[in-house]
C-alpha cells in the first residue's frame, strides 16, 4: 500500500475511510476528521470551559488527546463507578494518562452520589445494570460540569457507537430516541450542559490507531457487566457490511443528520427534578426515583 | 413443539413470527396473514379485476394459490425472457400450476417489446441486466394490465424482501426511493395500474413452508444472472438479527409502514411518455429510452 498523500510506503490506514495513509498522514487525517465535526456542528471554540469524561479506556482518552493537539484547553472527568479490579485500573489509566500530560483531572465516586456501589445495586430493580450505569454517568457528569461551571461536556462516543445505535433504534422506529440522536445537545436548561461528541466522524479502527501511534495506555479490559449487551450485534453487522461496501458507515450517519429533522415531534419540555433540581422530562428525575427506590428497599 | 392454536404435536413453525403450529393451523395463520395485509392496505376486493405477474418461482406462484383459496379471482400473467433453460422452466412451471387449477394464464415475450431477448443485450449499456430486467417487467407487466382492463397487478414481494430493499435504502437515505416503498402504488395516471404486495406480511420461510404444504412445484433454481446480487447482504443480515430478536422483520416493515410519511417531498408528477404514452417521470420512458439505445447501436 502507498499513502494517498504523499505516496510512501505504509502499512496502515483508515478503515473508515477505507485510504491508505503513512502515519504521519494518518494523524493529520484523523485530526481533521475531529476537526471537521467541531466545527460543523459549532461544539465549541478556543475560548469556550470544556471538560471530557473519561473512562480510561480508548475513546474517551483519545478524545482528550485529539483536542490537546488541535490545541484546545480541556480538562479530565473520571466516575468511579466501584467495579473492584476494573475500576482501580480505569482510575489509574486514567491518572497517568493526565498526570504524563500535566492536565487536570477531576474525580468523583459514584457511591458519593447513588450511596453505594454498582456492584451492591439490589437484584430486583428490574433494569440491566448496563442501563442503570449509564443513567447515573450521565447524571453526574451533567451535574459537574454544571456545578464547576464548565460551557460543554465531551464524550467519546465514535462513528460506530453512533451507528449502531441508530441502527437498533431505526430497526425499532423509536422515533423519540432517533430524533434525539446528535453531535451535540443543547443547552435546553440553565442545569443541562451542552454535549458534544467530537469522534462521530471517526471509526472504531482509526480510533485504535490513532490510540496506539499517541501510545496512549488505555484499559484494553472489557467492563466486566458488558457480557451480551445487545449493541454487538449491530456492530458485527455494520463488520459485515462495510466488507461489502466499503464506507457505509459515514454515509448513513452524515445521511441521517441531514434527513433527521424529519424525525422531530416538537421539542421536549425538560423540567427541574423536584428533589435535586436538575433537568428530566418527568417530576423527578431518573437518578433521584433510584434514590429512592434504594432507599425505600433498605428500610423494608 | 406444540401447536400454538390446538396443541397438536408439530415439527413445523412461522419462522417470522416464531410460532410452532400445526399443518393445518399454518395454512390458516399464513392466509389469515395475507387476508391482513389486503384488507389493512386496501388492495382490492372480491369485485376487483385481478392479475398476478407469475415468474415462475416460489413467491408469485404462492401469491396466486393464496388468493385463489382466499376466494379472489386472479388470473396470471408471465413474461419470458428469453434467459435458456431458466426461462422454458420458469414457463413451463406457470403454465403447468395454472392448468393444474383451471386457471387463465397470459403470455408475453419479452423480445416483442423490446426487439431483442435479455441474453443479448449489447455488453456496454453501463447498467447491469438485473436492472434492466426489472424494469422491462415492470413496463411490461404494467402495459399488459392496462390494456386488458385489470383493476390491480399483484407482486410476490414478501416480508423479506421488503425489509431487505428498506434496510439498503435507510443505509444510503434514498429519500426517493424510500418514501416510495409501500404495498400500495395507487393508480396516479391513467395508463398506471394500481400494484399491490399481498406477501408483505409474511416471510421467506414461511412462503416456502406453506408451497410445500401446498405442493406448488416452482422454479428453484436462481437465474444465471443473478449471482452477487447486493440485496444478498441484507438478507444476510436479517438472518442474524431475526436470530437474536425473533419477529424483528415485520417490527421494522409495520413500524415503516406508520411512520413512512415523513419521508414524503410532495408528489412526484407523472408524465406520458412522448413515445408509447405509459407513464414516466421524464419527457421519455426509461423503456423507450433503452429501445433507443438499442437501435442506434444497431445502425453504428
Amino acid at each position: 500500500m502507498k499513502c494517498r498523500i504523499c505516496g510512501r510506503r505504509t502499512t496502515i490506514k483508515s478503515r473508515t475511510y477505507n485510504l491508505p495513509l503513512c502515519e504521519e498522514h494518518f494523524i493529520e487525517f484523523f485530526e481533521k476528521r475531529v476537526k471537521k465535526a467541531i466545527n460543523s456542528f459549532h461544539m465549541f471554540d478556543k475560548n469556550s470551559r470544556i471538560l471530557v469524561a473519561v473512562s480510561g479506556g480508548k475513546d474517551s482518552l483519545t478524545a482528550w488527546e485529539v483536542l490537546r493537539n488541535l490545541g484546545y484547553e480541556v480538562d479530565g472527568l473520571h466516575v468511579r463507578l466501584g467495579i473492584g479490579d476494573y475500576t482501580k485500573l480505569s482510575y489509574e489509566k486514567s491518572f497517568e494518562f493526565a498526570k504524563k500530560r500535566n492536565l487536570r483531572l477531576i474525580v468523583v465516586d459514584l457511591k458519593d452520589y447513588l450511596g453505594m456501589d454498582l456492584p451492591d445495586l439490589p437484584k430486583n430493580l428490574r433494569r440491566r445494570i448496563c442501563g442503570i450505569c449509564g443513567m447515573a454517568k450521565r447524571y453526574i457528569t451533567n451535574r459537574v460540569a454544571i456545578e464547576l461551571s464548565y460551557d460543554v461536556l465531551v464524550t467519546g462516543h465514535n462513528l460506530d457507537d453512533e451507528v449502531s445505535v441508530l441502527l437498533g433504534n431505526m430497526l425499532h422506529w423509536n422515533m423519540e430516541y432517533i430524533h434525539r440522536q446528535s453531535p451535540v445537545l443543547r443547552k435546553t436548561h440553565e442545569k443541562f450542559v451542552k454535549k458534544v461528541k467530537p469522534l462521530v466522524f471517526v471509526g472504531n479502527d482509526d480510533v485504535d490507531m490513532y490510540a496506539r501511534l499517541k501510545e496512549i495506555d488505555f484499559v484494553e479490559e472489557n467492563c466486566p457487566f458488558s457480557k451480551g449487551a445487545t449493541s454487538k450485534v449491530y456492530s458485527e453487522i455494520f463488520k459485515i457490511l462495510d466488507e461489502k461496501q466499503p464506507g457505509i458507515k459515514p454515509i448513513f450517519l452524515m445521511g441521517f443528520y441531514r434527513v433527521k429533522d424529519r424525525f422531530k415531534d416538537g421539542d421536549v419540555k425538560l423540567n427541574s427534578c423536584k428533589i435535586c433540581g436538575y433537568p428530566t422530562t418527568d417530576e423527578i428525575c431518573s437518578f433521584c426515583k433510584l434514590k429512592i427506590k434504594l432507599n425505600d428497599d433498605e428500610k423494608n
